[in-house]
């Protein structure tokens, strides 16, 4: 690895560590993203994987949070969909709707095609930016990179496209458990040559996002998302610290913390502090979870919510953010609002 | 009300009313919906209010999947929009698409115009629909009315159609907190007063679904949907059993089944029987909650989970059925396998 400015601002980390702290380390799910007058100017200029592939307007746009709302951390500006991608499947995004794989996986033989690809080859722009970004960050605030969790990669490469219950999925995996069980093997195995590539080029943290997780009964997330979850915890950790965001599988909180090498598992706003707290019982670092919609709402309301958020799950053993994504039309200064509110908390 | 022949297979009130039960009841809801046959027929004949708004249709609809899948009780063919536009909003219905509201709530001064109707005026056709169905069932299985709670039909009159997060909604609500409280305590009165009058019509149980309550957090749930939901079932109950469904929010189950006087709550396939039963201390009947995707999948595996499912709620205070919705793409006879396999259970 290249040889990076020291880190000023190592609250994350030391959250991550389980280490005591002033206040909260704070950063936003997609922090640089459509809310940013300046990512909008980006936007209108190059497409969604000109701005993904092109390493000098990733760094621009992952540094945007970091200079312009004060965030104790950067992530790196990407897309999940980046690995169906290196598994050969085409990705288009079309603006404002969202993803399409036009050419999906909808048979057992195509499913049993896919192979795990050199990452590194395929990716490479990707840990171009991600070391153009530690250069850039200066040490300021660490890097967290990122990838999709192995379920909900294989949603989107079945379903080729969002839905609100990715039904032709899960269909496809009660019908093919064992073919299922082969494709999310190999998306992990990529995912974690993937993070690891990151890591090598200077990620300081990595998140797995496990945004359909939620769909599935406790049951089936035992089958199709924690095996997968645990196998790349368990790889990248001690290494690099790993937070796990399985959205919506609020009956596995316990499971993650306590039987992965995960270092934070994320909450989503469903589920309280203190439900989250008791789940996992005190033994590893929660980050959350702020309803994302409540920054649409007052400022006032936004402080008071965000105080009380942080007094519910304790200053320590605690990295403050949202449940989920911020929304594209929330105004900026409600976004600063929700970050100052944080790094201006004492006990 | 008008005299019905007696009611044959009582399974469903018993199983509400906390009795000992051979085996228990099973109905799925949107069970008279797009996989079948016979409803795509009428759908391409009729528009989708005039399926609604026409007695002699709605029954027909309403009694296909007691008459084709052998379901324990039918459940009136009606839509939950159909109080909005009780109260003067304009509602489409795009076949395929879901619902659109051209003019919604946009404004305080526009939620403020708000005013109860005569439901029984605006909406008799529904109490036509009911007393026919009551008629043609011959008291074969129970009729249950329905209604959307208010929470999720405020979602609908702000946005003004479906959403992944009903954002605009809830940006509405947290700008106009009182605002929110009146529009939430009118539509809780004109739901009282159209439950009651399904009651009135023959109605013999009611449902109130709260499709999006699972995108509030629990402390949102006390201010938005609680004290309604609480309203409707203390208001109806004990004349007529009633039945909460509030879909993704597991930590409510407690509340509406300790502080509610409602017979039953219906259960999501992402909270375990185990977690239910515990939450709600067993003192309440509940509802679900196989993954309505399951369907999808082998018949074999459907019996195995459907059998598995009752023996994890136990036959008695349990009514089978789905977690939500069944999907349009299921097969007649993946249904007609999940409903007979709890037809065939003994202990």
């Amino acid at each position: 690895m290249q040889d990076y400015a020291p880190l000023k601002n190592d609250l994350l980390l030391r959250a991550l560590n389980g280490e005591e702290v002033e206040r909260p380390p704070v950063w936003m799910m997609r922090q640089a993203g459509r809310y940013l007058p300046d990512y909008m100017t980006l936007r209108a200029k190059y497409s969604f994987f000109e701005r993904v592939e092109n390493p000098e307007l990733a760094t621009e746009i992952t540094l945007m949070p970091v200079d312009q709302v004060g965030t104790d951390a950067a992530i790196l500006f990407s897309d999940i969909l980046v690995i169906p991608q290196a598994l050969g499947l085409e990705v288009r995004l079309e603006e404002g709707i969202g993803p399409r794989l036009p050419d999906p996986i909808n048979t057992v033989d195509r499913a049993m095609d896919v192979v795990q690809p050199d990452v590194e080859d395929r990716l490479h722009y990707i840990m171009e930016a991600v070391s153009m970004i530690r250069t850039e960050l200066d040490g300021r605030v660490p890097l967290i990179g990122f990838a999709g969790a192995p379920w909900t990669l294989l949603c989107y490469m079945i379903e080729g496209r969002g839905s609100k219950d990715f039904s032709k999925a899960k269909a496809f995996c009660y019908q093919n458990p064992q073919t299922a069980e082969y494709l999310l093997d190999t998306i992990t195995e990529t995912t974690i040559s993937y993070l690891k590539a990151q890591v090598a080029a200077g990620a300081q943290a990595v998140q797995v996002f496990d945004s359909w997780s939620g769909l599935l009964s406790a049951e089936d997330f035992s089958q199709y998302c924690m095996p997968y979850l645990k196998r790349i915890a368990d790889t990248l950790a001690p290494e690099v610290p790993v937070i796990l965001f399985a959205k919506g599988s609020w009956y596995a909180l316990e499971r993650l913390a306590w039987r992965t090498d995960a270092s934070a598992v994320g909450v989503d706003w469903a589920t309280s502090p203190e439900y989250a707290r008791q789940a996992t019982g005190g033994n590893i670092t929660l980050q959350g979870n702020l309803d994302p919609s409540r920054l649409l709402g007052p400022v006032s309301e936004i402080r008071k919510q965000t105080r009380s958020m942080i007094e519910r799950f304790g200053k320590d053993r605690y990295i403050a953010n949202l449940g989920h994504g911020i929304l594209p039309n929330t105004p900026v200064d409600h976004a600063k609002a929700f970050v100052d509110t944080v790094k201006e908390y004492r006990d």
